[in-house]
This record gives structure tokens, C-alpha cells and sequence, in this order.
């Protein structure tokens, strides 16, 4: 059994790791922190885990923390940066859901979060936990950069394009749609239900911080990336949509196989039969990647659609992954879960 | 393994119940059947299952249905009755999930669901499914009435009260409500998103099937019983919510007691603590139902309050619950899936 | 044109009162206060005004609202009885839309509101803003106690059937449900659109404070009144439904007729013909209460069924209705817009 | 007063034609037909027009309709052009809300209709309804054919930059998301609450009907348009919002300089302040277009941002609008409801 701790845990990504973690038969939860909560039963706060979680919130121990296998971070931005260095000097295992190892430049990092980063050395290690890219890394790797929601999708919906040179890189359009429940868990205004419910908007057009981290992973594979990203807000829970732009080098290639070869021994990504247009729900408490790929009236654009659950697939699930993957699991342990539908 | 075929499938029930068997150890799903869809992979209609289903729908054939162990019936009402008997003589088990089986009385039965029973001796024999009352009986059936999702909500959350005669049973008050699933996927414009989104109505005031079922399952424990039965639709996908009125008949009893006792060995009922107010998100797509119980400023009327998944403790889940109990596997077996929240 | 001034304005009753005015014929709305947002345009914060209301809040002004016909409060509890007299003494004429005014007794106003009430000698005077009972006394009201959405909806329901002595008072239940903007619009775990969406739960069934505001209301008609009032959430944005229970003292009754004559001549009561069930959508952004009356299956349990928008004849359209009546207006003036359907 | 009749009318265009033209002050409702619904009142089909429509469903008669002003088709395609001619003879004149009379040349009609046209000379004489665009020739029509809800947000939101040859106009992209309502009042399994709630899909890729609309519109104000049209179904009733994509000829620009002068003198739309991201909701029952522009980074690319209500600016506000040019009324009569937010 992994010894596994997580710091924050308050939050929607905290609840759907304690689903996971709690139905996986390899993982045993010893504590998790919250300064707020501290005492309070994880079960009060959350009753779907009622007798499937025991323990309650307790404040940051740094000693019991360091006595564990694992500690995943579901703390905001800026947090986990605090605590890392210490850990892993403990031997820890780390995996953080929020961004603070997501960017490999600690300058850009310092922009687009408003702080300097606590530990930029630290920052070099950090293994970006995309397992469909860097699987073999992420096995030996101390510390995970759990990815974001918004790059995970457009990443895998981007990738066999631009590693095998189909499309042209300098204008990528990434049209992303997300459920509410991306924008996390805290008293708020613009997330009430009143606010977002029957309403659709997009948000963020002059600058998302998913956009230096998604440029990051694509300029790993192909050179003079431009990419104009706007994300929307769903009146809905859960699901990631990214609708997928770009101009093809060359109206030849055989799409459809492309993407099936790319994610053939891929367990988590489903590349959908040509002509499918992939829904969120079908995703929804998954950790698939659904994937289509179009070719409007056969011209020069291609059209990839590409959905995943934002909390599963690009938060909590993705982390499990990443741990079964460091641990030498066989990768979809507790991770078999079917999507909920309706 | 258990041999398990399906009829009928098509609809929320039956991509419920796949979802529930894909992912159950000890059963082997050899047929799923469907008139309409016969030759389309399940996973075609339902992306969801895919990868995990690899079934087509089949026409429905007697020879290969009597060479299951179990075949549950997700089949309109009035569907069921044709099969049974046939099926029960080649020595298969039935869990029917419609309601061709639920009510004893033939007569009532044709009353309230405009048709003759086929079998009315069959009907005698059947077992009505819900665990928490005939779990001794439901080992050896041969055939099970799956309860309705209401009637499972109510009895639930009125059986304690009755038992013990704490409340006066001629003027019960069941205020229901249920999300749209429980109107099945079939074409129609009652149940269109743009009529029921955004929108909150009663229906089927006058007199509602759901009626007479509850009303049988609280006249085997308490004489008299006045039963006022309101349904209510509640624009979202899953859950029924019932809040209960009664007049207690002694003002002194510890209902949290009572209730607590009634369900402490009851692995998918959870009483909740004083004064809780459970939400049906509490048990999406779980089989547990969450019990709370209210005596408002002291007085004499109590109210319950008692929330289930329809698709799952309320008709698929159950189902399994119940193959469970009839084939001596641990009760919970496949059904430890926790809510998904949010 | 009645100049108007409100004070408070950024919830959601602010705004509907605006979207009502703006398009009034008779008023011109002078001053909108905010003591957090002074000098934030009002249509920047709501932009369906845009074009519409060119007023910016402004930090509350005694002497502004003082030179106002009528000064609407759209405050939290307790922040209108702190102006009113003063404003009273100026000659200016007040509709409160919070609670601060409601109930005729001041004991009980503190107990269940939590404070002291700061001027009991005006609740005194303070008349209940309910037309379908009060409507004479409103005509020459100097302050109005605007009523809470679930006493609205509940004692349209109940008062023919108490008036006409028609049930038993000791033992009446209203099952009422709201969208969620009737929780207002502040920062807020509890109604974001992850907590709201996809659940259905009760809440404050201990106690909650519409009770006695509905309490005094049916007590002026009868003797006797026993109450339960159980409120449960919906996961919609607008929209009260009231369920009500009652045994009928006579079973031979019209119920029909009743309902019908009681409220001919009354411009926003619609008593639907028999058999109905009223949907919350039908009077989605209207002024209207539209109820159906049943007795199920011939018994001597009446059901009522009463729904409205809880944020126009539940606050903001009553309010104005309210002031039409005071100043000697056509009943319906501005109060004509059709409920959005879908 | 202007005498009004309507073919067809019991779907989402119908009833939201009806709402908008029972508070119009200078239309007089006439008759409304459908041949399904013959004999029953309108106002129980849809509940929020009783007290306001008293007219019943009748059998469509030539007669009766010929002695109208103005026939409203609020029709599935293909209805309009059997009856347009002879109603032209009339001296009726004609809004069409369906497709019958929008693309010029009858050839590609055919192709994307799946029938032939049955008056192509009458389709010659048809005057495209977008008053921002055609205003001077709607005032004389005899014919309108009333823009598609798609094209209406797409044409208005990237007119100003084509007209000024601010882009390229070869590759253009429209992400395009619409509420459910857009698919009209059927009965059908695909449109279900449980089948589009709770999740997010683009549909129709290969081609959607309104692609050779918005091409129409656009190739009549440059040349060389490639557009790639890509529509979603978005989990609410009313709203579409248009996220259009092109590169800049030249970047130094003021587009929202451009856009504020394109439509200064337009009542129906609106363009927000600089970095504005326009709302669905800020539109909800409106009849406005509100738009937004903007330079991501300062780059070469330009993203507008488009919203309208598909059943108002979209279907029958426009209508309503065309109506109001056409009889020579103050174009906002009628049209001046704010939207309900929330």
C-alpha cells in the first residue's frame, strides 16, 4: 500500500482525488491538511464519502507529511512551491494539481502568476505530468506537474498533427469550452449559480495562464508555434470541450489512422470512429480523452474535437494515473470507473 | 461468473445497468437485446461504455435467454409478463424492472396500468425486490419485482415509523420529486430539455402508478393507511428527493434512534446525523439512500426526508442488489461506486 | 412620473426592480445607493440595462432619497428600519422589499431575525403589501411591508380554503420549493453553481423565517392555524412552487368555483382550470400566480398547487404592483410582460 | 393596426412570436393555423399567454389569410414557398422564419434542403432580412426571408471588418455555440433534458445549413471568403454566442473604433466597451446583438466576440423588427423588453 498524504483538499479537485483514492486498492490515505477545516470529518463537508472516508481534516504537519510515500498538492497557486523542497529532501513523492512546476521558465512563471517562484532549482526536476508524452520520465520522477485541464485536452488533440508535421504551427485557433466547476470551490460571485446558469460566455480573451502552458508543450514538438486560445464558460459540472483549429500542410494524410496509430496502446485516450462528435458526458467522472478529427467538406482546415472531464482526466484523475505510473502500477488501477451518463 | 442476459436496454435503465455490470466481478453479460436497435454495438449508442461493452444488441431470441442464470428485464411495462413464464420453466432467474410484478393484486394491477396480467399465478410468486424488507425471501426467488423509484424513496423512509407505530397511518403526506431520467429516453416533448429546464411542476396529482405500489409495501406493516402521493419533476438528470409528513402518535420517541437501529446493519441505507438535510448530488450515481428525520419546532409532525439515485437504488442498482442476494455474493459486490460530487 | 429613488440595488430583487421600472411609464428612478459600488454605473454591473438605466450608484444620500415620491428598499434585514423613520418624516412614501417590516409583532421580529427592531412604533403602522388581501389599505400606506416570496405563494394558496373555513386550520403543509435567486446574490459556498446544479435537497426545516411571516397571514383568517413549512431548493434560477396539504372539513365543496370566485377581479391570480399543473416557467419573469386546486382521488385531502417567479410576485413586480395601488395607477401598469417561455 | 396571421406557431419561434406580438401595440393577432392542433386554444398549449392570446389553433385557410397585412411562416423548411406565391398574389406581405427564401441561388437550396425549390422566381424577389444590412430594401418588401439565429450573430459580428478589409478573408473561423431551443419543439430523443444537459458536443462538422447562409452574407461584401462554420450545443434553453476568428491585414486598426461606428446608429446592437466578454444571459428574451473585439496579446489575430438570443434577434424579434421597417413603425416598437437576468 502507498502511504499517501494531500495537502488542501477543500476543493472539488480534493474531493474527486478522495473518490479515487478512496475505491483504489493500492493506496492508503493517512491524512489529509486543511488549515481551515482543521478537525472537521472529511465526510461531513462532503457526504457521498460517508463511510467511505474516515479521516478528518488536520493542520499541516510537516512531520507527517514527510512520513509518507506520496503527498499530492490540491492547494491553489503558490502553495505547494513552499513545501516541495522540503519534502523531497525527505524522500517524498510529490505530485501537484496546481501550476506551480508547470512552467519550465520561472521568469514566464513569475508573470503569469503574479509572484516570484520559491524555488526555481526545484522548478528543472519537475517531471510535466502529461503521461501520453513523457510516461518513461514520470516513472523515476521525484515531483509531478499535474497538468492543467485546458492543456491536456488541447495537447492531445494537437499533438499527432504537429509531431508529424500536418498542420501549419503558426496559426492554431483553440476554441475551449469548460463546465463551472473548473473554476474551483470557493465563495465567490461569478460562480454562483445565478451567475452561470442559462448563460454562456467566453472570459479570459487577453491572457489565460493555460496559454504559456499549453505553448510550452507544443513547442516541444514543432518549431514557430502560434496559438490563439480562448477559453468559455459552460453552464454545466463538469467537462472540458476543445474545438481544435488549424491549416493543413498537405490534404493527404490519412487523419483518422494518424490519430489511431498515435494513442493505439493508450489507455486513457479514445480515438472515436471518423465522423463522431464527442460528448463532455460521455467522459463525465472518466479518465478518457475522447477524441474526433474532421475535415470540413474535405478543405484545408482541420477541425479536432477533443473532451475530457475537467476534474478527472485534467485534475485528480490524471494525478492517479501519474502515481500508478511512479509506483509501478498497472496504469488504470483504480481508474476504471465508467462515466456516468446521464 | 454469472450468466446474465438483458431485454430491452435501450433506455436510462439499461445503460445504467450495463455500467453497473461492466464493472461487476462476478458477472458475465452474454445478450442484451433490442427489437429496434438489433445489430448496433451497445457502445455505439452509449460512448460512455466503450471499450468496456462490446456487446451488439441482439433480437431477442428464447433459446439464448434460457441458457442465462439471470436475465433482467429493462423492457416497457407490459413487456415482462409475455417472457416469464417460459423463462422460469428453462430454470432462469428474473429480476424484472418494470412493474408487471410489483403489485399482488392482478386486479389492481390491470387498473392502474390499462392492461390484463398475462400471469397472474407468476404473479403470486414474485418476490418484491427491496432488500431492507424481503432480504430471506429475495435469496430463493426465482423472480424478482424490482420496486420503483419512488416507492423505494418512501418505504423506505416510512417503514421505521410504521414498524413501531409512532405515526398515525391515515394521513401520510408523500411530497415527491425526481429528476428527468425517471421519464425514460424515449422521443417526446414532455421530457425536451427547453420544456423541463429551468422549470418546476407537480404532475399526476389525480392518481399516479407509484400509488398503489407504496401503499401495498405500508399496508404489510400497518393497518389503515392514508396515503396523499405527490410527484414532482425537478429540472436535472438523477435523484429522487421524498419528503414525508405524518402525525406522530407519542411526542416522546427518539426518532434518530429508531431510525438508526432500523438501518444499522443495512449497507446501502444511511441515516444521517440530527438535523441534516441530505441533497440528492449526495448519491449520484450510488446505490445508497441518505435518511434524515425532522420533528419541526418539537411538535408533533415529523418529516422525513430520503434521497435516492432513481437509476440506481431506485431501479438498477437495486436490481444488482438484488442478483447479489440471489447468487450469495457479498451484497455490495460491484456496487461500491461513491457519488460523483460535484 | 413618480420620482423614485432604491436604496440597496445590486442583488437580484435590485435588479429585477430596475428592468420593471426602466421600462414603467409613470416612474422616473432618480437615485440608485451602494454604499460598495458608489460610482460604478449601474448597466456595467447588470449589462442587460445597457441603454436602459443610465443611473451609477451613489453613496446613500438622506437628502436625495428625501426629495424621492417613493424610496423602495432592496437591502438586507435589519437596514431599512434604521432610514425609514427619518425618511417617513420627510413626507417620503417606502416599500421595503426585505423583511424588516413584516411581521406585526416585534418580539417575534427579533427572535426569529436575531435583533432588535429599531423601530417598533412604525411596524406598527406598517401595512402588509399583499393586494389580494390589503389592497385598500395599501392605496394610502405611507410604508409597505413588501411580502417574502414563500408567504406569497403559500397564502394565495391557502386563504380561500381557510376564508371559507373550508379545511382544518390545526394541521396544514406547505412543501415549497425555490430557484436558487432567491438566496440572493452574494459570495457564497452554499449557492454556487457546483453546490446548486444537479441536487435537490430541503433546507431549514427546523425553522425558517417565512414561517411566521406565513403564520400571521393565515391567522387573520382563521383560528387555530398549524403549520409546516418544510422550503427545498431547486436547481433552477427562478421560480417558487408551493405544494399545500389540508383536510377539508366537507368533502362537497367546489373547490373549483371557490378558487375562481375569490379571485376574479384579482389581475395577477390565475386559478387554472381543473386537473391543471402549473409550471414555474409559466410565469418566468411575469407578475403572476397561477394555481391549481385538486383533491386526489375524491378524498378529503386537498392539494394546492401555487406557483409564481419568486423574484416579481415574490419581491420586485409587488413592489411595484404595490406602488401602482398607492399612487392611484391602473393595477397592471408596467406589469404586462409576458413570463418567458422556454 | 396591422392584421397578423401565422402559419404554424406551436413551436419555440411560434410562441416567442406570439409573446412578442400580444404586447405589440400596432399588431392585431388574426389567426394563428396548425394543422395538428386545430381547435385548441393557444394559451393551453402554452400556459404563459392566458389572459393575452385568446385565439385557438385553426385549420390553415388561404382566404382568411389573404385578408391579412402580414402572414408570419413560423414553419418547418419547405412549408413557406408551397403558399408564398399566392399569398404574394394577395397582396399579403410575408415574413418567412424558416429557410425557405434565404439563399439566393436555388441550386445550392436544393442541395442543402434536400428538395427542390418551389418558386425560384419568388426567391429572386426576396429580400434577406437583416436590417443592418438591408434596411432601405426590407421597407419595401413583399417578401422576407428572415436571417437563420447562426447567421445572424456570425454576419453581424464580422461584417465591419470585412466591409473595411480589416482581414483576411480566406480563413475564417466561426466557433459557434447555441442553446438547446435552437432545435425546436419536437418530439426526439437527441433533445431530451437527459440527453443534453450536464454535457457540451459540436454537431454537424461536415456541413450545417447555415454555413451557405453566412457565406452568402459574406460574399456580398468581399471576395475570397473560406469559412470554417463549426456549431456546439450548449446545456441551456436560449442564447448563442459567436467566437469568430480571423488575421488582420493590418494591425494597427481601431476596431473598436470600427465597430462602434458601424453600428452607432443601430438600436439592436450594441458593442461593448474594449475587453468586454459579452454574456448570453445580457440578451435573454432581447432583441439585441451584444458584440466585443479583441487583439489577444496585441497579435494578428482578431477574435469577436457575438451573443444574441437565437428565439429573439434570431428568429422572432427580428421578424418582428422587419415587420416594424416594413410599416413604416419606430423600429423598436414592440422590441424594447430587457432582458431577464437572472
Amino acid at each position: 500500500m502507498i502511504k499517501i498524504g494531500i495537502v488542501g483538499g477543500t476543493g472539488y479537485t480534493g474531493v474527486e482525488l478522495l473518490r479515487l483514492l478512496a475505491a483504489h486498492p493500492e493506496a492508503e490515505l493517512v491524512l489529509i491538511t486543511s488549515r481551515s477545516e482543521a478537525g472537521l470529518p472529511v465526510a461531513e463537508m462532503f457526504p457521498n464519502l460517508r463511510g467511505r472516508v474516515g479521516l478528518a481534516f488536520s493542520e499541516p504537519d510537516p512531520a507527517a507529511l514527510a512520513a509518507c510515500d506520496l503527498v499530492f498538492f490540491a492547494t491553489p497557486n503558490g502553495v505547494a512551491m513552499q513545501s516541495v523542497p522540503a519534502l523531497l529532501d525527505a524522500g517524498v513523492r510529490i505530485v501537484d494539481l496546481a501550476a506551480d512546476f508547470r512552467l519550465k521558465d520561472s521568469g514566464e512563471w513569475a508573470q503569469w502568476y503574479g509572484m516570484s517562484h520559491a524555488c526555481p532549482d526545484v522548478l528543472a526536476e519537475a517531471i510535466y505530468g502529461l503521461p501520453e508524452v513523457n510516461r518513461e520520465a514520470i516513472r523515476e520522477a521525484r515531483l509531478i506537474a499535474n497538468p492543467g485541464c485546458y492543456p491536456t485536452a488541447v495537447q492531445l488533440g494537437l499533438l499527432p498533427l504537429l509531431e508529424q508535421g500536418c498542420i501549419e504551427p503558426g496559426r492554431i485557433i483553440a476554441d475551449c469550452k469548460s463546465g463551472v466547476s473548473g473554476a474551483g470551490r470557493k465563495a465567490s460571485v461569478a460562480t454562483l449559480l445565478c451567475e452561470t446558469s442559462e448563460s454562456f460566455k467566453a472570459y479570459a480573451v487577453p491572457g489565460h495562464r493555460h496559454w504559456p502552458e499549453i505553448r510550452q508543450g507544443l513547442d516541444a514538438v514543432a518549431e514557430g508555434v502560434g496559438l490563439t486560445f480562448v477559453p468559455h464558460l459552460v453552464p454545466m459540472l463538469r467537462g472540458i470541450h476543445a474545438s481544435l483549429y488549424a491549416t493543413l500542410t498537405a490534404t493527404g494524410a490519412d487523419l483518422q489512422t494518424l490519430f489511431e496509430q498515435r494513442y493505439a496502446d493508450e489507455p486513457f485516450v479514445d480515438v472515436l470512429p471518423a465522423g463522431s462528435h464527442p460528448e463532455t458526458r460521455s467522459v463525465k467522472g472518466a479518465n478518457t480523452c475522447r477524441i474526433a478529427v474532421h475535415r470540413p467538406q474535405g478543405g484545408d482546415t482541420v477541425v479536432v474535437l477533443s473532451v475530457i472531464d475537467n476534474l478527472v482526466k485534467g485534475a485528480a484523475g490524471q494525478a492517479v494515473q501519474n502515481m500508478n505510473i511512479m509506483f509501478a502500477l498497472p496504469e488504470q488501477t483504480g481508474l476504471e470507473g465508467i462515466a456516468l451518463v446521464p
